[in-house]
């Protein structure tokens, strides 16, 4: 193939790199392996080579986004892992060899947010869906016509080769699987700093986790650190009920089976007034208003998580927060991903967090629309996708 | 006056008592001062002598609720001052002659909320509006017909006598004056609370207040005392901004003044990027939404204390509560009655906070009247209303 030779030659420092990548032109439809170049990194930058990445639910709302909110072609996917293939001026962080996790949400480590500890959203590197680099919004991305591709959430990762800036990628050094680390770079890392961040979870806490997806069993794994006497999950699919299991779920509620109730009184009864803490991991404002009726009077925190996929603002009840309710929202649960994807690598290491269960699929760069019908059916956590199979 | 001969003798103990309501007939009409009668304590209860009174927002809210939300006849009230006149089976916390504060949020002491740090509603005696005691919803009150009178906020206080729950009550032994005290029963203590247990405002932080009737410049008088180093206040009213000054406010906003500029981006200017925490002490959605939107992202949280005044919801931008914001609620700013509000006299006394300047009317109780006017017109913080007067 041209283009491993090309990319074994040190040769590709500076150069544009040709390489594959799956590519989405339109709302909805299956992505495209096509022939793309990737501009070298400018100054703060770095180029990598992707080993694997992963599916999380932002990429299919994103992808599903009809125009024009969302811009197309573009080059999705935001949780990988890679390696350094060359550094553009001024960063000294990483360096070529170098294993390292490409985030969505920047940690320039100098802003007023990133030297606070209430905040893991970053002054100088902001989320940003498109269309390219945060700095100044281009892209390295060109199809073989030469064309622009917009880039996705600073990362693009479905795709041999990506450019991040520096305030967007953390090395890892720790000895953990790459597919684990790979983990880390958004849905897990979310749920389980969703606990401890955000909702701060005491021992002796109920949680309800609505939405059993990577997320919410990643807060599940979190809530069951933290020692939650009761964890329960809602979901409409009655195969997640198995596999929450592994992640400390004690109790299940699917709203299919519950004879029309509203959720919030089952949830009642089971936690005796409201479960203390509430987590939206779907990305729907109805459930997002479940979670908080959800939630105790008195001191109930609902924390949302999802992305809402159709962008509908969430209606409360403003005699039902006078109780005494509360709700948050976070980006990648209060990670900042500097020093806490490091931290959760060693929790790994030390046994005390699951990620290996995570991964339920593995497919190879070509089969990457099975990842998307897999999520899509609720059949996968995780689908691992691997760029050299 | 032959009611204060029956009063003045212990006689009345055991018995119904003869005295003066002002009773409010339909929504927004004149209250009308009646003659009525004012049943003994039941067990856990205490009747006690009004000293005076004070006119709370939320008082307004109610009187002007429409049937059948709103339930009427009704005694309105629920900041005020007493002496117990006589008690019911098994009261044993407070004695003919005690001074006490009776208070709309009951605080038994026992249940698992009163026993938490994180609540002060109380799951014994949950804040009911109507129609009568705590425990059984009887009311204490006939007309001169021998027709039932509603209760409000399980204190009605526009009366010249009333009976109150023992868990609706504390006893103020601190040689504070009594038109003080009845400022802490209700909205004084409110707002300075929502700062210290709800919010937790810290030393350097910026803040918004939305609305500068009492509870709004309590919370400024809050926010002073945590050392917030910005304490912006916003109003209609410019006769407000006087006012405002004494009790720590430094900077004004009038939404009138701004030539249609969104509130939000004005204090976003202000705060380089939003508040650290905004109050919504009106009573209004849009509010709370502009409230919501002025705090800052990565850690802004808004506090709503005001009682919305039509019963409306709260539509919250689903994106906006991803980036780090919150939203919480309080009834009594996280006062705990009986605990917190002995303190607060303390803090008085200690000269702590100023709680006079709040007081910016005095009224017999004939010209009960007078004082709703001069809260709808925006002229009063709090007029007190002297029953002997
Ligand atoms: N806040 C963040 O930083 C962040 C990070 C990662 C993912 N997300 C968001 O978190 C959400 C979850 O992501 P994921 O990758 O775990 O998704 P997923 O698709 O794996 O899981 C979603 C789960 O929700 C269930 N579900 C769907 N509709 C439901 C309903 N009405 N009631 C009950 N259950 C329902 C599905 O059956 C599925 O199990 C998405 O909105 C995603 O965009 C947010
Ligand atoms: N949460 C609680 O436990 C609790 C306790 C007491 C009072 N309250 C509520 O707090 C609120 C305030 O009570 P208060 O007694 O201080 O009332 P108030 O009438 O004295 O003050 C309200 C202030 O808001 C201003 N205002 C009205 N509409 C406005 C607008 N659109 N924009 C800007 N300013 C506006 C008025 O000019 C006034 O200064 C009420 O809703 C009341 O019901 C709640
Ligand atoms: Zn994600
Ligand atoms: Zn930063
Ligand atoms: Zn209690
Ligand atoms: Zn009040």
């Amino acid at each position: 193939m041209a283009i491993e030779a090309q990319t074994n030659s040190s040769e590709t420092t500076g150069k544009p790199i040709r390489c594959k990548a799956a590519i989405c032109r339109n709302p909805g439809e299956a992505l495209v392996i096509e022939e793309i170049e990737v501009l070298p990194p400018q100054a703060w930058e770095v180029r990598i080579k992707i080993l694997c990445t992963s599916l999380c639910h932002s990429d299919l709302t994103f992808w599903k986004m009809p125009k024009p909110f969302g811009l197309f072609p573009t080059i999705f996917g935001h949780e990988a892992v890679g390696v350094v293939e060359s550094v553009g001026e001024h960063v000294k962080e990483v360096e070529k060899g170098d294993t390292v996790v490409p985030v969505f949400l920047g940690n320039c480590g100098e802003c007023k947010d990133c030297k606070s500890e209430k905040s893991n959203s970053c002054e100088k590197a902001p989320m940003k869906v498109n269309p390219g680099m945060p700095r100044d919004e281009s892209s390295r991305f060109r199809d073989s016509n030469g064309e622009k591709i917009n880039h996705f959430l600073s990362v693009s990762s479905f795709c041999e080769y990506t450019v991040v800036d520096i305030m967007n990628l953390v090395k890892i050094t720790e000895p953990i699987p790459v597919e684990t680390a790979c983990l880390l770079s958004c849905g897990v890392s979310t749920g389980v700093g969703a606990v401890t961040k955000i909702a701060k979870v005491e021992k002796g806490s109920t949680v309800a986790i609505f939405g059993l997806g990577a997320v919410g069993l990643a807060v599940a794994e979190g809530s069951r650190l933290s020692g939650a006497s009761k964890i329960i999950g809602v979901d409409l699919n009655p195969d997640k009920f198995e596999i929450a299991k592994k992640f400390g779920v004690t109790d299940f509620v699917n709203p299919k089976d519950i004879g029309g109730r509203p959720i919030s009184e089952v949830i009642a009864k089971m936690t005796e007034g409201g479960a203390d803490y509430c987590f939206e991991c779907i990305g729907l404002a109805p459930v997002m208003q479940d979670a908080f009726s959800s939630c105790r009077p008195g001191w109930g925190k609902t924390v949302i998580l999802g992305v809402e996929m159709h962008g509908a603002p969430i209606s409360i009840n403003s005699s039902d927060i006078l109780k005494g309710k509360s709700i948050a929202g976070s980006l990648f649960g209060g990670i900042k991903a500097k020093t806490d994807i490091p931290r959760l690598a060693k929790m790994y290491l030390d046994k005390e967090i699951h990620l290996d269960e995570f991964i339920t699929h593995q497919v190879g760069f070509q089969d990457i629309n099975t990842a998307f019908d897999l999520l899509i059916q609720g059949k996968s956590l995780r689908c691992m996708i691997w760029m050299d199979k």
